[in-house]
């Protein structure tokens, strides 16, 4: 059989895939200290307290939880999920949440809802390199909005919405992937007053607000609505596991919950009910305030770490300080390039993940994401040292 | 906020979702006997057998079940469903096993893989709703190719293949739903033939294959075919449990492969480690085969009864009588019309699926779909004969 390119449609063609396979690649060889990828650190996940959760559950529900449920998720979950987010500042109720598969499933179902082949997304410069292959995967035109160190620049979204006439803003304004930038308050309040001005759908993707390990905690964006244009997205992938692929979006529009509901059906029916349980089980039983408190004193000491690991690197050298999050991004001395650097720190036995994958139009060659979640501090200096070293090295 | 039709897609302002919203409503009205939906019975369903296994997996594995995975899936679940497949006459590998949210899923993977707006898709005259649906939401020009009580007819086929020169040809041989109807031997080498011949991909979407209740099991598609260009499609929904969401598709060619890897990744990054666990051990531990034997027990009979049930019904009426699956498909006399049966039958509190929804090009207005699994025996006979008084009455 010949599967020429030409088999396959037109937006899948575009998309090689290659820059998360690489990632992939990084984080599986021993003795490799992994800064590449966005795993919490397999001390914040608790097997101990899950698997009697599991349990309890299937007994506690029966036949029904492995039963075909509705599309639009599991009730006691919407209910709680709803509670936990109205604690986090986001406005909400039950009938608004759509549970899906992590954060990444809801991103899905938006650009399926509203992006024809063409049709210009606007996001930060750099952003998550995952939704940037997702836009793609819908063949969108992608322009990135300049950012600073209060995270993305109003007057610039301004600029581009009345250039481009987007259909979607995507955002991710808490400890941002990959920079670790927070968007302040005003531009908060800015961002959200674009959506209403000029009828744009803001997806505000939140999965690191509640790792916070300094500072104060911000309102959303989508607090800021009033009218519904804002999209919040929330995960339970970073505070109680990733591998379980629960998440929820907060739609208000009632005919836009309808047609990613409809893109929902069409894609996976429905979300698992067994992990829409658990979640639900863990949330009501109160155990995540504890865990978050345990897992941001684990964070903030390996945040911390990093940071100082940065001493040893040459001069020229700036780096991102987060208040919360998985991610620091640094820039290297102009002419340093950070894919060749991957390849020699790799043969040390270090890896992150170069910059350029996170611009949608490539470039910034001397940028890297240093993930600290998924390395114990002690992993985490030495990491850092390999990566000073073969800096030194040249 | 004024959300009009025109910031929708052009595949979703295409797709209202209408004809399965109402399906899932006559599930849950009280009293209802419901031969609506395709749910297993909740009596098939081992909640006090899955409960340990949960707890098992999570203990055992540990931190890494609830870690990210791979996109390519958890792979012991590869393995043993390739194991499990191989036992059924699918010819396959681990590597070419990808885990998916049951079979929807794969299929949703294989049109974003191949099918741009306009691409001519072939199916069943009539198929399943819910991959109509799915083709809509691609943008899919679906054309149905003429069936009988053999199945697909490979002719007609043929035909369509040289007229339309389709991207795919979706087909379900065994119990097909809605029909019931089984594609015969001689036929199934006939359309594994025409992918070869033509570069036709051919997704042989066969969840129903082990609830055979009467008559001997037929090698699938895919055992014909040596080219790869037949991609198996199963499932453990019908077998274990719909609601925990695990499905695998068989794909070959590793450039389809990872053109489906690439697919998933941007919608939900990878299948829930948790429920492949499940699955896996559940597999492992040999339990299916007992398994198959006591559900194929319970659905033999609630078959008989509502083959039963059709005496009742007017002259003219013609029914199909399957060797297995879920569903039986009615024809009323000619002049009936299925829809407005519906509405009466609702009110006597028995409800169906009108035949209409299956035909991507709509009309046959007399015929319907009826599940037996869902409802026990004696709910069986008092909703036909609900439905022979309905009849009757006119």
């Amino acid at each position: 059989m010949q599967f020429t390119e030409e088999v396959f449609s037109r937006n899948l063609r575009a998309v090689n895939g290659s820059a998360i396979r690489d990632i992939f690649k990084l984080l599986g060889k021993p003795g490799m200290i992994s800064f590449a990828g966005g795993n919490p650190s397999n001390a914040a996940l608790e097997p101990q307290v899950i698997a009697p959760i599991a349990a309890e559950v299937i007994e506690m529900i029966g036949a029904p939880v492995l039963q075909y449920g509705g599309t639009e998720g599991f009730m006691p979950l919407r209910e709680s999920a709803a509670a936990f987010l109205r604690t986090s500042g986001v406005v909400c109720e039950a009938s608004q949440i759509l549970p899906t598969q992590g954060s990444t499933q809801a991103i899905d179902l938006l650009l399926k809802a509203l992006v024809d082949p063409g049709d210009t997304v606007l996001c930060e410069s750099p952003t998550f390199l995952g939704t940037i292959q997702a836009m793609r995967t819908y063949g969108a035109n992608i322009v990135s909005v300049p950012t600073d160190e209060e995270g993305m620049i109003p007057e610039a979204a301004e600029e581009a919405i009345r250039k481009h006439h987007p259909k979607l803003l995507y955002i991710i304004p808490s400890f941002q992937n990959p920079t670790g930038v927070t968007l302040s308050l005003e531009r908060r309040k800015a961002i959200a007053a674009l959506g209403a001005k000029y009828g744009v759908v803001i997806a505000e993707d939140d999965p690191y607000r509640d790792l916070r390990y300094s500072g104060e905690a911000l309102p959303s964006i989508q607090s800021f609505d009033e009218e519904g244009w804002v999209v919040y997205l929330s995960s339970f992938s970073k505070l109680i596991s990733p591998g379980m692929r629960v998440g929820c979006a907060v739609v208000k529009p009632a005919t836009l919950l309808r047609k990613m509901v409809i893109g929902k059906q069409s894609t996976d029916v429905h979300s698992p009910q067994l992990n829409q349980a658990i979640v639900d089980n863990y949330l009501r039983k109160g155990l995540l305030p504890a865990h978050i408190e345990r897992i941001c004193g684990l964070y903030r000491e390996q945040l911390a770490a990093m940071l100082e690991g940065f001493s040893a690197f040459p001069d020229g050298t700036s780096h991102t300080t987060p208040q919360g999050g998985l991610f620091v991004w640094a820039r290297l001395p102009e002419g340093l390039d950070a894919q060749k650097l991957l390849q020699k720190a790799v043969e040390a036995n270090v890896a992150f993940v170069p910059g350029m994958h996170f611009y949608p139009e490539g470039g910034n060659a001397n940028t890297l994401r240093l993930n600290f979640s998924n390395s114990e501090v002690p992993q985490i200096r030495e990491g850092m040292a390999r990566l000073a070293e073969v800096l030194k090295r040249g």
